[in-house]
């Protein structure tokens, strides 16, 4: 997908929302292990076919499937054909924080781009650019760098400075900077550290950001619009907890659904602000 | 397993050798597509078998198998077990780079350590504590973190120096040694650059030691050895396509042994050289 494709998704469905599809297998309604043989799958189907016109993208992370077994990763490849086949405006990320030394990041590249069909994956910047630029050899997939996460931990190494006052998060900006364009590189910055979005955009103008840390971590919508919004949007703002686990009855999907929807509306206002729509 | 432990196979053994279980479709011997339906298992097998006695850990790299999709967890899984019911005295780490925030991080924990019985996992460190310390709430297993790696890449960010002149990667040895101990965390530290084991040997005297990065990659073994064996040897070095694809014939196994053994007879001498055997 190219940027100004998602740009025009976003316009279209007047949300910049992405869905993390974080299945986690005890936290699902209990009445599907009675009603199907394929709880996670059928958990995932509803969830996006109840949201699929107020979000454009989806987030499945790989973690919630790996801890399944090869089950799970069955499960997770069936849910990305779910959507292509289906909903196929849809912006997939393989939320899976990889990196590795370049002959073997380019098999990461060729798991999530070749055998399944995601449109970006999170990659960690912490081996530098081999460890990058495999995954940016393919036409129309992005990487989403890790830039400044959303945890705690965050603190601990990429608020480091350099002699010159620089943070290593800025150096990540920057020297990325180098490997792709805004055409195939997005950035990982959390929520929980939006008034940082400034210093941010002035490294990163034109690129989208995926934002996590809106909901179950405490961040606030406005704020990051405020600072994070561009001229082609440039926000892809994560929720995931909040949204798919929603209630944890039978009506869970529909429970999604509204709580996708008061996000949607929100966004609209704030795109309408912008006068980006 | 105890730090002990894995001095004493150490000693047993006469080898600080890794394998790296890099295994590759593509480069795996073409007569094994026709003499089984299991090829990358049986190859998988084959080396273990030949090489067992001479090597104290193995390394399979989850971007190989995560690559053949599903059923290349499910070879993953099974090249696990085989090793556990065979050679119960071999040091099992997976090789998958991971880390996120804590909850997630918890989940992949649960992949390696619970669903799988590896014995550590590698972890990069760019998401700071609550990424790494779900890892180590395993009695017995292992973090593996990113430290200085043996790639181009590693010059990037790496070696970023703060202002009083530590680097990255030091100030990943200094933070880290909060989280856990010499009992439960080792780090990843690239032949590539053995000159600098002198340094992190004044940060981490007593930790074990995962060096990538000899023969294809290029590094010395007897300049890792000068610099970076302890007491308790603190060395564990991994050697992957030089062993594993020795020969490309059916006499692939044979050739990988007499691999590993050329590596084993190395260590042997520095082995004696330091009196720790």
């Amino acid at each position: 997908m190219t940027k100004q494709e998602l740009f025009e998704n976003i316009q279209c469905k007047k949300s910049f929302l992405c869905i993390g599809l974080d299945t986690d297998v005890t936290k699902i309604p209990e009445h599907l292990f009675n009603v199907t043989e394929d709880p996670i799958f059928e958990f995932n189907k509803a969830i996006i076919d109840a949201t699929a016109d107020l979000c454009v993208a989806y987030k499945p992370n790989l973690a919630f499937y790996e801890s399944l077994g090869s089950e799970g990763l069955e499960v997770l490849e069936r849910t990305v054909e779910y959507i292509r086949e289906n909903y196929p405006d849809q912006f997939i990320i393989a939320d899976a924080k990889r990196g590795d030394i370049g002959n073997t990041s380019a098999l990461y590249a060729r798991t999530f781009f070749g055998n399944m069909d995601f449109d970006a994956v999170t990659v960690a910047p912490y081996m530098g650019e081999d460890s990058v630029t495999p995954f940016l050899s393919y036409e129309g997939k992005w990487v989403t760098l890790l830039a400044l996460t959303s945890n705690k931990g965050a603190l601990d190494f990429q608020l480091m400075r350099d002699a010159e006052g620089e943070f290593l998060f800025e150096k990540v900006l920057k020297t990325s900077l180098q490997w792709g364009t805004d055409e195939n590189m997005m950035y990982v910055v959390g929520a929980t550290k939006a008034e940082m979005l400034t210093d941010i955009r002035a490294i990163v103008p034109e690129h989208f950001l995926l934002v996590p840390g809106i909901g179950a971590q405490g961040g606030s919508l406005a704020e990051v619009a405020k600072f994070g919004l561009n001229s082609s949007c440039g926000l892809l703002v994560n929720s995931s907890r909040q949204i798919i686990y929603a209630a944890s009855d039978e009506n869970y999907a529909a429970a999604a659904r509204e709580e996708a929807l008061r996000v949607q509306l929100e966004m609209q206002e704030l795109l309408e602000t912008a006068e980006l729509i």
